[in-house]
C-alpha cells in the first residue's frame, strides 16, 4: 500500500511502505498523463485492466490499486459490471489559495487574516507564532507512529465530552505543582484558546454586557468581543500590569462582567503581571464582583513562573484559559479552560451544542504524546535560549533603525516597540505588505487607538530580509 | 527512543521501537513502583543515576532517559546541578471519568451527554455513531504514518483560515459530480458539523430570531438554537420531507429567516426527500426569503443520490453543511461548509475571531488521507451492505417486542420506531439507563413534544443484551 505526503499546495510521493508502492504511483501518473493531454476524455472508458498491466509491465492487481486511487481522487468513476472511466465532467476548481486582500482596512483581524493566509514567498515578522523549524516536530513524528498503533475508539471515536483524560491528568499535575488545586474534571478541553474565550463569552455574557480589556491587548480579544456584541472598555497596561488606579476607576464607572487578561507575558507588550498589582486587580475584582479571565497562552516561555491570579485567587473569580498553539503545535488545535466545576459543567453542555465536543481526540492524544515526550521539557529550555538570544540581536538591529523597545520583556518573542519620530506604524505596515512583509501596527492592539507610532515585532520571524523592507518602510 | 500507546483510560507499553525502550519502562515501573509504595515520598532525592543504573544493570543514559519522561510526566522535578527530586506536593487528581449524571432530565442534551460520556460498560443504541470497529481504521493508521513524514508546517503551523487545500479540492470535485460547482474557495472547513451550524447561527442570526425546523429532528438543533436564544418552529416532518402544506403556512405565518432541515437521510427518522417535495420547499423559500442550511451529515450512506437542495438552488439561498464524522472519523473533528463566496468570507473572520481558524490541520490532512485512500470506497461499499442487513435483521427483532419503524430507510444507521401501546419512551429510556443501556427516546428530538411513543435505535450499536434490556424496560 502506498501513501503520499502532502506539502503545502503540492503532493509529492513519499517513500514507498511496499515494494509495490512506486508502480502504483507510475500507473496513476500515467492515466492522470493521459487525461490532462486529451488523450483519454470525459467519459471515455480508460484501457482494460488486464491490457494497461500488459502494456506497463505491472500485475493487474497494481492496476486496480491505481484506478482505485484514482477513483478516490475524483478523476475517474467505477461503473459496477463494466469498467473505469474519465469522470465526465471534470470540475473547473479553482485549487489556489485565496489571495489576502492587500487593501483590506486595518482592523483587529486584519493582522489575523494576512499572517493566516500569507504566502509562502511571504514574511511574516508581524504573526503570533514560532516558525515551523523552531517546534518539536521530531517529537510530534514519534506521537503520531505511536498514534497509529492506538486503539481503534481513539482513531474514530468522538470521545468524552471533557477530552482526553491522559492531558487532563497531565495539565491538573502541571497546575498542582503551580498552587492551583483542580482535579482533572475542573478542566474542559477545547479546540483552542480562541475558542475556550468564544465559550466563556457566550457563557458569562449576553450582547451589550460590558468588558474589561487591557489597552494595548491581544487583537483577537476585541474581534471576538465584537463578534459577541460586547462594550469593550480598556484600562492601560503598565510594565508591572495594568494601571491600577484607572483600573479602580473603570470598575467603578463601567461595572464591566469581565475583566480579559494576559498571565505570565502580556501580549502585545512582552510586560510581566507584579506580585502587588495581582493582589490589588483581585482586591478590586472581589470589591466589584468582577470576573477574570486569565489567558496564559505564553506561559512556557517564561524563564520562572510570575503570579497568576488563578493560584492568588483559587479559581474562585479566575477562570484560566490556555493552549498549546505556541510551543508545541498550531496545527493540533488544542486549548482547555480551568475553572469552578459548575462552570465547567455548564460549559460542556453549550460545547456539547455548538461543537459536539472539544478538540480532536486524536489531535489531543498527540498533544498529550508529545508532552509526555522526554525530549519536551529541553526543547523548552532550548527555546528559552534561543528567543533570549534573537530579543538581544534584534533589539540592536531595530535599535539601528531608531525603533525602541517599551519594555523588555522576560520572555516570549514579541518586542513591543516605538517607531522614530511618531512615524505611523499603520502607514509602515501597508508600505512593507507592498513587498511581502507582514506587520503588526500598534492599534491594531489597542481599543483607544493610542498606539499609533508603536508596533509588535516577533523577534523569530525576523531576518536580514525583514530588516531591509523594514528601513525601506521607514524611509 | 519508546513510545506508549494510549488506550482510554489506562496506559499500556507498545511495542518497542528500539532495544533499549523496555529497559527505560523498567527503570519507570521501579521508580513509580517506590514512590506509590512510599519508599521514596514528596521531596525526597531520587538514587544518583549511577548508582540506580548499578542497581538496575542498565546504562546511565537508561536512567536518565527514565528520569526525564518521569519528569515530563510530572511525578518527578529536575534541580539543575542537584539532581531528581520526587515531586513535592503529589496533587490529588480524581484520574476517573465524570459519570454522567444519571437523574439528569431528559432534554435535547440529554442523549449527547449520556452517550458521549457513557462507561465502557455501557451499551449506546440510542447514540448517533457507528462502533469504533465499524470504522476505516486501517486507512487512518496508513494516514497517520504517511503524517509522521509530513513537512514541519503541516506538523506545527496553524495552516489556512479556510482550512487544508487538498481536502476542500477533494470536496469540490466531489460536490461537482453532484452537480454542485463550488470552488475550493467557496468551502470553509470548520471543526464539525455541529461547529459549522454554530457558525452559520452566529453569521445568519441574533437572539429572538425564528427558526424552523422538521419535526421531529436532531436534538442537537435544539440545543444550538437555543444556545443562541432563538425562537424555534417546526414542521412535521413526512416519509417523503417536510409536510408541505404546513410548511407554506408557517413561512406565512412565523416568517423563520432560515430552515435548518437534513439532506440525504433524515435524522431520526431515515427518510428521504423527494424531488417534488424539495423544489415545493425552494419555491416556497423564494417566495418568503427563506435562507436554508442543509445538513448532509448521513450522505455517505445513501445507495444512491437523493435530491439535493443545494444542487437545485445553485448555492444561491441554500447553505451545504456536513462531516466527516459518521463514515470516516469524528475523532478528526472536520466539517464543512459550502455557501455563496461572500457568505464564506465573513464567515472566515468569525471563524478567526471564535477558534483562530477551523479544524486542526493535522487532522484535515488526515481526513484527506484517508478519504485517498484506495480503500475507502470499499469500506463506504461494505458499510451500506452491512447496515442494511443490520437494519433488517434489528427489524425483525425489534418487532418480536411490538417495535415496529415509522418508516423503511433506504440507508444508515437510525430506524425511528413506535413503541407498542402507547408506551412512554423517556420512561422506558430512563429504565434501560439503570441497566447500563443508553436509549434515544423521541422525544427529545421533537419540538413540538408529540414522539412520547416513538424511539431512534441504532442498529449498529444493538446486540442481544440491548434487546434483552429493552425487553426488561417494555415489561
Amino acid at each position: 500500500m502506498s501513501r503520499t505526503v502532502w506539502t503545502s499546495g503540492t503532493t509529492q510521493l513519499a517513500e514507498a511502505e511496499t515494494s509495490s508502492a512506486p508502480r502504483t504511483e507510475a500507473v496513476m501518473v500515467e492515466i492522470r498523463r493521459r487525461i490532462t493531454g486529451r488523450a483519454l476524455t470525459g467519459g471515455e472508458k480508460l484501457p482494460s485492466i488486464r491490457r494497461l498491466a500488459g502494456d506497463l509491465k505491472v500485475s493487474p492487481s497494481t492496476v486496480v490499486e491505481a484506478y482505485e486511487r484514482l477513483v478516490a481522487e475524483g478523476l475517474v468513476r467505477a461503473r459496477p459490471g463494466s469498467g473505469f472511466y474519465v469522470a465526465g465532467s471534470l470540475p473547473v476548481v479553482a485549487l489556489r489559495e485565496v489571495a489576502p486582500k492587500l487593501d483590506r482596512a486595518i482592523d483587529p483581524l486584519w493582522v489575523s487574516r494576512q499572517s493566516l493566509d500569507a504566502g509562502a514567498d511571504m514574511l511574516r515578522p508581524g504573526c503570533g507564532w514560532l516558525p515551523a523549524d523552531w517546534m518539536p516536530n521530531a517529537a510530534i513524528r514519534r506521537s503520531l507512529r505511536a498514534l497509529a498503533r492506538a486503539e481503534d475508539g481513539i482513531l474514530s471515536d468522538y470521545g468524552g465530552t471533557r477530552g482526553s483524560l491522559a492531558l487532563r491528568g497531565h495539565l491538573a499535575r502541571q497546575f498542582a505543582a503551580e498552587g492551583i488545586e483542580a482535579g482533572a474534571d475542573q478542566i474542559l478541553l477545547t479546540p483552542s484558546g480562541s475558542r475556550a474565550m468564544d465559550l466563556l463569552c457566550r457563557f458569562l455574557l449576553k450582547p451589550g454586557d460590558t468588558v474589561l480589556v487591557d489597552d494595548p491587548c491581544y487583537f483577537n480579544f476585541q474581534a471576538l468581543l465584537r463578534a459577541h456584541q460586547i462594550r469593550i472598555v480598556s484600562v492601560p497596561y503598565t510594565p508591572t500590569g495594568p494601571d491600577i488606579e484607572r483600573f479602580g476607576q473603570v470598575l467603578a464607572a463601567e461595572r464591566p462582567r469581565l475583566y480579559i487578561t494576559n498571565a505570565a507575558l502580556h501580549n502585545p507588550t512582552g510586560a510581566t503581571l507584579s506580585p502587588r498589582t495581582a493582589h490589588q486587580v483581585l482586591t478590586l475584582a472581589a470589591a466589584h464582583d468582577l470576573t477574570i479571565v486569565e489567558d496564559e497562552i505564553f506561559a512556557e516561555f517564561e524563564p520562572e513562573p510570575s503570579p497568576r491570579l488563578a493560584a492568588l485567587d483559587g479559581l474562585a473569580r479566575v477562570i484560566r484559559v490556555g493552549s498549546f498553539s505556541k510551543t508545541l503545535s498550531a496545527s493540533a488545535r488544542c486549548g482547555y479552560i480551568v475553572a469552578r466545576p459548575e462552570w465547567i459543567e455548564g460549559l460542556v453542555d453549550l460545547q456539547v451544542a455548538t461543537n459536539f465536543g472539544g478538540p480532536s481526540p486524536i489531535a489531543a492524544e498527540l498533544v498529550f504524546g508529545t508532552l509526555s515526550d522526554g525530549s519536551y521539557r529541553k526543547h523548552l529550555a532550548d527555546l528559552r535560549t534561543r528567543l533570549a538570544r534573537r530579543r538581544r540581536e534584534m533589539l540592536a538591529e531595530l535599535g539601528k533603525l531608531g525603533i525602541t523597545p517599551w519594555t523588555l520583556p522576560r520572555g516570549g518573542f514579541c518586542l513591543w516597540c516605538r517607531l522614530p519620530d511618531g512615524r505611523d506604524a499603520a502607514a509602515v505596515a501597508q508600505a512593507a505588505l507592498r513587498e511581502r512583509v507582514v506587520l503588526a501596527p500598534g492599534n491594531v492592539f489597542s481599543v483607544t487607538q493610542s498606539a499609533g507610532d508603536l508596533m509588535r515585532f516577533n523577534v523569530a520571524q525576523m531576518d536580514g530580509e525583514v530588516l531591509r523592507v523594514l528601513g525601506n518602510a521607514l524611509r
